[in-house]
């Protein structure tokens, strides 16, 4: 087995910019996993494991042995290039370096005929798309859209956010004008969460095929998504300050379209 | 007008204990707050301010001296000092000392005659504590109560990511024996949120004096609120992973019981 001692070692520095730079995540198709939960909810998710990195002290070395079946390659390494490569306080021992998927909206795969998507504009904090990637996960809905996307998608503060989430749910990057041309296409009604001009979200029928648009806590939705709109939607504001979480706002109209479905 | 230039002035110091330690609110009854925006609303929640200290190069002399009106005490400080009273960086130069509130159970105040509250047992993170209050202030649930607390309520952490509803909601602090009793002295029908042995949330009717009750993501509700309940209700999972953010399962909830009472 091969063992990498050295934090100056060359293909470990590649990895230190793999889990700290976007580009190089784009440019090389890759990106960085640690822990066991997301491990096997990455494999879960259909993620081509490339390398496997341990840290024996921490992670047995049968455990990662038994990786190879996959055609895993696998790698022992020291305390020092351990801790170099972690991105969190872990004591699970294990960074994977995994092949990202292409997030394209035509490779999207519904798993229902009438499905319910949520789409959400340029979220601006990875800790919110974590968030919504595990209410999207919870409701099981058919597929995630982020449209203009502020970050990639294995941000590791993303990844963290999500508690893996980000492996199990089907999702699609695109800017908002393919996005709607997309939903357009497929004939999905359209509800743009707004706070002005639009109806109380509880009084719109969700039953048929239905995609659910947030926007940021600061700007909201650009008009783009308002005129696109079957029906603009709000959640009633009754108390002093008026602004919702993005992610509690997903989750309340999600399941407002999951209890009209009788969450089938 | 008072000024204080020094960092080491004694008042100061003890400022920063009332910032820092929760044993130091607990023992005076007072705490820190930062930023117009959430000294207008403790203003508005009717707590007393004592203090308003500004660093006159980002907060207008004539705006504090305004101020005095209200019976605060105004002081001037210098850069040095704002900046070793600041818990975030804020460009707002205002920072007060408020008088706690007492947060009994007996000294709630409901609203409406038919109330709808939120217990929260408790929750680990000031940030979801934050998360929770945001929720309650939009639904304007009649009062939050927060069961076997983790941390005072005056943590600078929960007023930042409450966005100031700290002060604008009617919040309770007691033990889950305490509130449970008070549930029930009230009359109030108790929905215990769970994973296991429970009916689905949709089903249940909220439209009488109704306690949702949420536990930590980590471990759940205790037993006491399981055997308290009129019915223990979940939030049907049916993702990959069996859990929630719990200040998005919370907006869930409150905001079915809203539902089903129309918005009043």
């Amino acid at each position: 087995m091969k063992a990498i001692t050295s934090p100056q070692n060359p293909f470990i520095k590649q990895l230190v910019q793999l889990k700290d730079k976007s580009r190089e995540r784009k440019k090389t198709n890759k990106f960085l996993i640690e822990g066991k939960r997301e491990l096997s909810l990455a494999i879960k998710g259909g993620y081509k494991i490339e390398t496997l990195l341990f840290f024996p002290d921490l992670f047995s070395e049968s455990e990662a042995k038994s990786m190879s079946a996959y055609d895993i390659e696998i790698i022992e390494i020291s305390k020092e290039v351990f801790q170099k490569l972690a991105h969190r306080d872990t004591t699970e021992g294990v960074i994977a370096v995994v092949n990202s998927k292409s997030h394209q909206l035509e490779n999207l795969e519904f798993s229902s005929k009438n499905p319910l998507i949520l789409v959400a504009e340029a979220p601006e904090k990875p800790g919110n798309v974590g968030a919504l990637l595990r209410t999207a996960d919870a409701a099981n809905v058919d597929a995630v859209i982020i449209a203009n996307p502020k970050s990639d998608l294995y941000n590791p503060n993303i990844i963290r956010s999500s508690v893996g989430c980000v492996f199990t749910t089907e999702i699609a990057m695109a800017s908002t004008e393919e996005a709607i041309a997309f939903l357009q296409k497929y004939n999905f009604n359209i509800f743009s969460a707004l706070l002005q001009e639009s109806e109380p979200y509880h009084t719109q029928d969700y039953t048929l095929p239905t995609a659910i648009v947030v926007g940021t806590e600061a700007t909201g939705l650009t008009q783009e998504w308002r005129d696109a709109a079957k029906q603009n939607i709000s959640i009633p504001m009754q108390g002093v300050i008026d602004s919702m979480n993005v992610s509690v706002a997903a989750g309340i109209l999600i399941f407002e379209a999951k209890r009209q479905r009788n969450f089938k």
